[in-house]
């Protein structure tokens, strides 16, 4: 298992991992396989998504936004019930083939950890399975 | 593979099920590897999140239910069709590294069962894939 | 590793695409395990729902575009960014066990590839982890 550290910088935002998850997968070796890259909070997660046209992830930020506002007289005292919620709808991981040491990805993919409460320090955990 | 049966109270409750999924894992005796939880069910689903504030868990579900209205003419005959979207909102499964026979989780996470038509009785199948 | 190839017809579609996914299980000779499906694009993703009342298909993709509406004033230029979110909100793999060659699955369960920008042709890519 590799650790990676993600520093974001805006309350909201989605940071384009793959580089990162694929220096974790050359440092333990694995070839062919999966990879279950695994994100360690409750107010972040990691999707997949576009990485040619930036405005794909706005875009995605914008409706997850209307789909869950940030003000809707939550319980929760810290105030980010609804960070909460778009990390479950995202998910807390995501599992990639991996293909001659690289993530096997269709054309326009990438790996997104999706920060719903920063800025923060976070951490992703990085583990394989050999094929 | 290990089954767990979920007896829910509620028509819509996430419940605890940590200690269960463990208990699984000890018996498969599994030490590090990745753990898969899996939800036999179409109207239930299986999420991470906080295990500090109840808050938290009571705001998911509003928020849910926010984003997907019990009512909203839809044609399922049985009236339920707000609880598979949500399921699948959530999703049916989610893998979860083990370390040390135990779910390697972040400070504040815990894997919840979604229940969204109860009360009913359910079942979780876990499976681990070693390291 | 398997390749799919799944041709949709409508703008929004989920296809059930379970005996395909099983016929690959049977070519990779798999009894016992785990199988990793990948939807290896992003304005289509992959859930499990009900395969019983086609009425619950309809209205998932009804309650989706109420929470991810096509036209909401969004950036990207071409148009589909719904298709992203909705895409991500389902997700882009599922992971389902396998017992005797067959997805096991509970008794309502099917697998449906997520068409949110058809009609299109796409893949589907699935891998298995031997119990």
């Amino acid at each position: 298992m590799k650790e990676i550290a993600v520093r974001t910088t805006s309350h909201t935002q989605f940071v384009n991992i793959d580089a990162r998850v694929e220096d974790a997968i050359a440092a333990m070796g694995i070839r062919d396989g999966l990879c279950h890259v695994f994100v360690p909070h409750t107010t972040a997660g990691i999707t997949i998504n576009e990485n040619a046209d930036p405005d794909v992830v706005a875009d995605m930020i914008q409706a997850l936004e209307r789909a869950v506002p940030w003000q809707a007289h939550y319980a929760h005292a810290e105030g980010n019930a609804a960070a909460h919620v778009k990390a479950s709808m995202m998910g807390f991981s995501q599992t990639v083939p991996i293909r001659g040491g690289k993530l096997a990805f269709g054309t326009w993919q990438s790996l997104y950890f999706c920060e719903f409460d920063g800025p923060r320090t976070r951490k992703v955990w990085v583990q394989c399975v050999p094929a």
